[in-house]
């Protein structure tokens, strides 16, 4: 169970209603009444408890979970031990996922406006929307219902902010438009002007940042990352993207949809990236390049160059993935066999 | 035009206004009375706008393009489409970045304490100097004139503050000295205790970090990026350094001036580097090195050895740029042909 | 001597003292009533300071030093300039931590909590604790004795934090448990959730995050630094553990005891790494990784497989130290014959 001091448990529910939620199918209709307490692992779920089994690898365990009621893949139903209670689905993650957050349910915010905060007389914040201690909210800003602004975040003036986002605690937001169900993750920075500078004779001269940050639906943008605005042009981030931690995206970057990119990854200003594009750990991309929809860019990578459709690329340089991976045991080779004499 | 949500356009400017406003030329004298409205891409320019030619590869864009008025390099001139009227510039990029604050003017502070922000008695604050909500500043703290304090900074005792500096939201100063003109943007850290500690039979024993950070005029540090105060000797920034997000910079590292360190770069301690050095993105340096002046450390190079005055580097271990693409370049012709049979 | 802006200097202490504070021997037990006013590094100080020599680099510097005082191992006694009083320890540099926090010992915290604070009346706050300006306490919070929570930190529902601990400014906590004496730099992130969603066919779903993050005593975490935390197990930092600034851990992740993990470095989900590991900076690890006890991670390295206890692994991907450097040799010298027409 999880720790009450953070999460507050709900249920019990029956095996037909998470069933139903989730859109499985029940091994055994007759287990349909029978009543699941909690979710758990499956190493550690006991018989009130609903597990899941994803990934082939643990499939030994499966075998021998003391579970109550587990999610499954069809395809794996035969390993099940007697006794389990089986909910059988062809996405078994996803369906845990929606069980868990049945168990486990988020509070809708409450609509209550800190006594703590600062807020602009010329916001405007919705309905329900809660809006924390020490947050600051400036001219001109709107916020859509049912929003959580967390302890200490920052909205500067003119920042518009959909339905049912989260701005976590200490996050800052400036020349940015939100769309519904982003959440901003604690100390991202959003909209501050990117790293623009005219280097001439006498020095650096700042370039005035005109352009914005654009986020779409349902994004969600990772602790202490940083988005700039745009330089003229806006930076874009696409619906649906999943942006971890500590990751830069520079000036005038275009996400596309449902993009996945893992911490620390840097993207330098005016790259445009396709729809489902999947970029591993510490990966860095230079400014104005193409990467095509549903390219991967392996961890570390270091794109110097387009990268097409569907392409994987590994390596700094980064190369196709195939081409490096041979490189790398090329080379292995090469030094071992001219260690022995070769 | 840029979204007035965010941004308040002046002007209109006459073109003789304008061209000496940034030193350019007027490309026919008699156009100095037509009026510009606004700036925009080449590519979005209207009759009304100023644009600007700063790159060869645009220079077909800039031969249809419909600006008004465009500033250009002289060798450029005679690619500009018939009655647009031109600014003349050595530097057209730099000349943009001057029109474009014309048009787009940052207000100046106001000379504001808010009254949610807490200031300690014994702190002094500039003339003209604006301090926001939830701003915190300590004992002692100086901070000069024409200064933005945004939302929630932390400025910890002590700290000095030069005139026309601004400390973005949620940003942290401790231990620090600032000269003029210093822009740290939202989230950065400055000042706090660098990673030192004695390794000892009984464990780690943490060693006072005594110095400061110093840090001279017309400096930018970017978001969420962090310098560390020296362990006796001073953490050093010299005039005119841009900084970008998400920089690692350790104790008692001094850099000189106007180097750009670009995104995600971590420098370790006690490494000193020269004037005007540049640095791409992600690299990482160990402690204790030279880089000499006008040196270039290329994106994600890890550097272990000192650099001379002017060298290019690459790689990890990073070695003379040019050995290194070879080496690059080598392996993957090697590569190839083995797997031909060769 | 340290800026006295920031650094409030205490003493004088007779050498005699110095010497049994650390466990020292006095190279001439006459000079033990001899008085000590700062301290300083060898090539700046004078006959008033207490230096050290910890690196046989410094030797020369060492044999012409002004300093009245220095401490040194016993094997370079003999380097030691005439008139030099000695303090003969083992650990120079941890004796040397130790003198240095007692001519500069930090002020205890004084039981106050600003009226600028925000303190939810569940949240219980011992004795001698410090909450500053702007710092938010939510429901059901646990503060120790002796900790100072620095302005605008957040601390978020149900968090425990054990005594002497100090939460810096800006930083957010929330689902997590601190034990004693624990750093917690400005700008940290811990216990948000980690990057857990289920990739289905209608898109991504969150994976509710129902673990903790769990931090043992005397741990040090880095400004800006975040570890989400566990998806239902914990994230758990061991005992002792110095994590430097930017690095990101991932969800269930454990570190062993003592651990140090410099600038940058990424922690994917659900790696465990034993006790004392060193990660140089900017090293990456994927997930799902064993890391053995007091194995090295190099600089960059990109580490794609388990490490053995104590093994040194380098390059990316991350192969045994050795291997890599003479691959990364090879290379070169083969790259130049070929050069050469070899």
């Amino acid at each position: 169970m999880a720790d009450p001091r953070f999460f507050k448990l709900a249920g019990p529910f029956s095996l037909a209603y998470l069933a139903g939620l989730v859109g499985a199918q029940l091994g055994d209709e007759a287990r349909g009444s029978a009543v699941a307490k909690d979710v758990a692992p499956l190493d550690r779920a006991g018989p009130d408890d609903v597990s899941f089994l994803d990934n082939r690898k643990y499939v030994d365990v499966f075998a021998t979970s003391k579970a109550g009621a587990c999610i499954v893949h069809p395809g794996l139903v035969s390993r099940a031990p007697a006794g389990m209670a089986l909910l059988i689905s062809l996405e078994p993650y996803r369906a845990y996922a929606l069980i868990a957050a049945a168990f486990y349910p988020e509070a809708a915010p409450d609509g209550w406006i800190s006594p703590g905060a600062t807020v602009d007389p010329s916001a405007v914040v919705g309905r329900g929307t809660r809006v924390e201690a020490g947050a600051v909210i400036g001219a001109g800003v709107e916020i859509g219902r049912g929003c959580r602004i967390a302890p200490n975040a920052v909205i500067e003036h003119g920042v518009v902010i959909g339905d049912d986002c989260v701005v976590g605690a200490n996050a800052s937001l400036s020349h940015c438009i939100l769309g519904k169900g982003v959440i901003v993750y604690p100390g991202a920075r959003i909209g501050q002007d990117g790293f623009g500078f005219a280097v001439g004779a006498t020095g650096y001269t700042k370039v005035p940042q005109l352009g914005r940050v654009i986020i779409h639906d349902d994004v969600e943008i990772g602790a202490n990352t940083t988005i700039d605005r745009g330089s003229g042009p806006d930076t874009v981030i696409g619906a649906g993207c999943r942006i971890d931690n500590l990751v830069q995206i520079g000036h005038n970057v275009e996400l596309g949809r449902g993009c996945v990119i893992v911490s620390q990854v840097g993207i330098s200003g005016s790259t445009k990236v396709g729809d489902y594009v999947q970029m591993g750990g510490q990966a860095g991309l230079t400014g104005h390049l193409n990467i095509g929809a549903k390219a991967r860019i392996s961890a570390q990578a270091g794109v110097m160059r387009d990268v097409a459709p569907g392409e994987t690329v590994a390596g700094s340089p980064a190369q196709p993935g195939r081409e490096h991976w041979k490189q790398m045991a090329f080379l292995e080779r090469l030094t071992k066999k001219k260690a022995q004499g070769g």
